[in-house]
């Protein structure tokens, strides 16, 4: 068996990936201290956990010509995803640090105004690459990031619809990037193209207007449009209302939370990695649910993201590998 | 707005602040390991506390001419304490080590006999700051360090009763430092001059002569003269009688917790802020259960102390500040 | 009182001990990263948890002429384990690594076909020494590393049986080293000269060939030639029949768990310190409990197990010493 | 002898402190990896210096209301400088990164476009601070900020010229913020306001228009206004042209180079430090040598910088304090 | 500018990669230390380089189904080098271990007896790929693994040389794995098909049987078969003798040393960047001179090679790059 | 080859251990850095470098009931010596920190007033240990930390002088502990029955009261009644004059040095086991030279000694052991 990289990615993922600081220990963030440095971001998340599900995948994004746009670019190579990136020499990569403050609670600062992956552009977005996929995956927070971003993200839904690619978007409601009505606004305005959604209960809410139970949100949800609706509901799992079917909740495995950063991500991976097996939607809220729950078993936003071999981990009564 | 040093402190503390090297992982401390430095003392912890809160306050102290009295003078400064501390230039700060034998028990090692701290003398209490304060704080620590020092804390409550500033203190017992006949004796002799009373409850055994709850041994303590005894229970809560009023207990919030140590001084600091903001006495207990707790989610004798602001994360739904 | 090395080893224990590098955070192991280096063996540890409960003890084995054949002596040696190794110059120490790949689980690999200690000889061992000891510890590791490693438990048994000295043995599966029908039929072979097995359930299973419950499990081992037979199992603790009495179980006390590795060695040292003491079955599984709960709450193979005064800590109110 | 904050600065700096994450290893900035989390900024460098040599001094600054804002308060006041800085609460506080590529090579990427220290205005400098102090210290760095940063700059010299109190500027020209040509054209207008000038030989350059070695520079930077001309040449030491008299130099020791960084501000602290205490312009030299190397033997931008006591130990041939 | 691997590989190189554990600190390797952990191995080292350099290039080898073998894939990945690898189930990945005893000594242990990079074989070379090449690149330590290493070696040579793809050899001596003799052997039958031959002054004496300088060695090597001829002589440069021509040297800048290792793999991946883009015999050498001092100034295997813009720090007046 | 703890001492040291923290990064030792902890001291360094030139040795000395007299035995008795300690429960072991203000320079905080090693006393001394052994070697520390430890000196003196046992004496003069005056005094009273002398040219100046160069040093101190006087000149070497013969001079081979501490002591070491397997005075020499110079490539007071075998690593022209 020999290993190469994929000729055509089965999903595309397009978004801003940043540098990372974060504290380790509680406490106040003081000098002399260390920071872990690592990447991130929603989508390449979702694109690491694809790819370590065995999916192909490629992700869409700009990078600074810096250390950080280096680092971003070998992560992903690293983790098998095809990085379609341009390197923007006028702009600096984003960064945000995360100081854990206490055992529960983070302080966060970005610094990610006028950075190279806010600058995305329609010009990054190769329409055959996004047509040649059977998946492009988005989130509610690139058309907060810029005017350019948000022609970006429009023009590669264009472009997956008039292939027939089908359209998978992660609501991801930030409020540091814009306001509630801003984000309604812009959001539900996209909803119509959108063929798979995915929404916590509070993003559930911003949209629907209304707040409600997963049951209800996923059918209020499904009423503006995506044909699956996939409300994710944390510990207590997750709920799908797909083509008008009744909704279906599963729940995630019990396990050791050591941090829940990114488990939304690797449960959008599971689903869609599933979505793409031709699985059932029990069978796709099921992997979803335990890659999400395994990505909570280590620290970082994509590093605790399962292989297809780990996930046989949840199941396991002996807990040593090999 | 503009940051500068209070023109006079509302509560002057009085104390001695150590040097502390504390293993971080639980085990045996075997040579090639590394240990956490920092410092702390009961009654600065309480002085950092009340800065945190935005309380003007100031610290007398001693420590030596060495890296140790170089740090502990920073850290307090740079916490906006006011630091009246002599630099004694023939003694050494005093030094502890925690090592950290499992995850529930520690082994502490002393190096504080004939330290600088320890020879505090009513030579280093200044009358006019003391008398300018609302509030004075003073523990059992003190008494016990050597004679110029029970002097010193003498000294300092006679000049505040003079000058109507209210005293107060916590009765912090160290076994490794005198014998519980000693403690009872010295500190009795204290209570008649002493406004607020902080006391767990083995320290209540150890001054009323039985055991009991808190309820009743807040009101045991009331009879010894302080018109404000406070009861700490640590996990339950804390209960306060004062002014012959019927006792009142408040419980903390529950959070997860790093480290229990200095929890008690950060519960200090809360109580006698809001006394200081002229709350209620159910206000002062849920001020302190409040900071208390807060301090347990993080590692370190002072270092997760709360301001005002990060209170307020305690009561949100959502446990990502910005 | 002067602290001296034994004149002669009450218990005498053999088998491999190899280098062992861990990864400390949960998360794929990935270069940049640091692991801890550290040493251990079942049955050394097993040696230190003696040692440090005050019993002289010997390691018999074989390390490389390489730098982890001299951090073995080095750590055995400055716990106060008389050791009694050869240093195989033709041959490297074994070593192993741990990812911790989660919270929960681990991924091991081990470097350890044709190492020095599974090299292991009839050659090594002295018979004086197996004879003036009260008891010999074996397990079902060493039978698994080589024909001459076989052999080298045969002699030592035999050694051991012809002076009188009583020989123990822990099962100690392990699945990578061989299969299950083939350690069946080695243990089987030696059961009829051990006095003293220690076994968990599913240990159990592999020589009775039938699954049951602890005390079901002993009675069966007990016939198979043990006149002690304890099955250990875990967080319940503790189940021996001994000499044709009703079994007897015991229960470990409730701690915080750092670690469980190295759990089962330090109850076999517990068990095995209290029988060379004279004391009760009850006694025995009462210490053995206590010893493998301590060790529980630091991490490491060995470094959390417990002295006798350290043991203390279990019953106190105080979770601090001194 | 009591500790007290000073009651009137004799110096004030003015401009941006920023947070700083740096990698510590040489080599490329790879995820997983730690980085060094501190604050600095030349100005508050100066600051922290010349309270280490016992010089009151204040910074004028503006910080964000996030955890680096807190954290510049922090140190900058356990150093013992008063702070004068506007919290900002809608704006971040700037931040730098440092990969350090090789044991050589260093790249930086500044966050710090529209940061809260780039928003420093007139109003935040207080007049009358700056009127009763004896020396006014600004730098090159602060006009390249913004429009309101230049004014603040000219309205603090006006006040310092107003009320007799010495101007000094660092040159300390840094390309990634503005072009040579606008450099030239900011700092040539404010050059006849300037009595102590402080300046590298490539500064020099800039200023001059022609290339030349310290003595000349020296002299043709004192035509452009300053009465006091400090020319830093590194390792070679400093050359002063003051008040007409004959350049004059002075080496710095030889001593073991950790970081140079940070080594220009010394030198400062230590010349305003020696020029405040009347000493001769060959003493000023020798003092800000000093401090200069003797900042150079530990990493940091501002940790380095000696005390009075320490300098001791540059002349000592006995290596180790006590 | 659109980020994407390339389509077909400039130079493919062969051979075995291994995980590696070091010691930080130099000293003894005692147990409760720290460990990095990287991964390495020569010849995916020079692929390393190239691709920093900006030349496709494929590794071909073999890892085993651990840890180690998907930390080798991700790195290579990361970095740019296509992965043409064989995951072996059935051995494990080789680990070598080095303890730095002194800041000049090490200690190396190797596990890679029996490991899947061992176990190379013709099987896992694909004649096409090798074919498309302009260069094969190959080490002396592939032949002293095993017998089908040898035997994948000649085949690719073989596969080489019938599509007029140049065949580059580094004799890298390991002379824990074979004999003087041994190597001898092997690597003269091997000459005649080799065009580029690198080693350094110790390896020209085993495969000429004098010691010389570099320049006769040069001459003496060419004898043997390569019309290229590069010997290696660290500090002092590299001479090259090619098409008969007479030998010519070149020097690396100096810089300052921080880790040797990985200088020679990163020389010649420098050399070959050059002599792939047509530069002369002198710019071959100046560029691997360059690279390879360079990679010094980092530590680690392959982590310091430089890009190409890397390169001009070297150049630069100013050590700060930005 | 069976690996056992020598049946009897040729060497005894006797002295205090202390433990240690020691911060590794240059600077200000700031609240929240990392100290390093390991344990030391003059004689038990000694020790070790005798054990790891395989000299069987002995030592005598005092550690409290707590973590770090733990950690002291465990250390000794790991590097084979043979350690013959009173648990003194009544006082605490010394410590000591060092501070590591800059490259150069450190400071040194002691707290080992009334430790238990400063109270070692001539009961501790056990006469047939001594006088079985073939050399005694004491320093001047301990007659400088009690009365009792004084007198501990003087009775194992002449419990040696009584059995023929060779006194060495390494003078270790150490300010913070002393007068000169004092130990002038004390030091010239023991002369009379020390052999060998080991001192410094500045420690020479203190006992012949002239400074000299080494060769009029070690002639003069000869004249005070030792037969073996050695002078160590640090980097430029050592020299001695024995029984009358004309002085020699040997020079250590060059190294980088990483830590100087310890080197002293290593060179002792050196120097007695050469003396102890008959080698010239030459040898003595040039084996203390070679210890020393080994000592100071790694941090740490012993951790750096060689064992023989090591020491082959200094004539290597090959720097990688294995």
């Amino acid at each position: 068996m020999s290993v190469s990289v994929s000729a055509g990615a089965e999903v595309v993922v397009m978004g801003e990936t940043m540098a990372l600081f974060s504290s380790r220990s509680a406490g106040v963030l003081r000098s002399g201290a260390k920071a872990d440095f690592s990447v991130g971001g929603a989508e390449s998340n979702v694109a690491i956990g694809l790819a370590r599900l065995g999916v192909p995948v490629a992700w869409i994004g700009r990078v600074g010509v810096d250390p950080f746009g280096d680092e971003i670019v070998r992560v992903l190579r690293g983790e098998g995803v095809e990085v379609l990136a341009r390197r923007d020499g006028s702009r600096r990569t984003g960064l945000m640090v995360k100081e854990r403050r206490t055992a529960l609670h983070q302080r966060v600062v970005y610094y990610r105004s006028d950075s190279a992956g806010s600058a995305l552009s329609p010009d990054d977005v190769d329409d055959r690459i996004v047509g040649g996929a059977r998946v492009l995956h988005v989130t509610g927070i690139t058309p907060a990031l810029s005017e350019s971003a948000t022609a970006a993200v429009d023009h590669a839904i264009d472009a997956a619809r008039a292939a027939g690619t089908t359209v998978s978007l992660d609501v991801n409601y930030r409020s540091a990037l814009w306001s509630r009505d801003a984000a309604t606004a812009a959001l539900t305005r996209l909803l119509p193209s959108v063929d798979i959604l995915f929404a916590g209960l509070e993003e559930a809410e911003l949209l629907t207007g209304r707040a409600s139970g997963p049951e209800q949100a996923a059918a209020d949800l499904a009423r503006l449009g995506p044909s699956q609706v996939v409300v994710k509901h944390g510990a207590t799992g997750a709920t799908a209302a797909v083509d008008g079917e009744p909704a279906v909740t599963a729940s995630p495995p019990a396990v050791p939370v050591v941090d829940t950063v990114g488990a939304g991500d690797a449960f959008v991976a599971g689903y869609l990695a599933a979505y793409l097996a031709g699985d059932s939607v029990p069978s796709r809220l099921e992997l979803g649910c335990a890659t999400g729950a395994f990505a909570c078993m280590a620290a970082g936003d994509w590093e605790g993201a399962p292989t297809r071999d780990e996930l046989a981990l949840l199941r396991s009564s002996e807990p040593v590998l090999r």
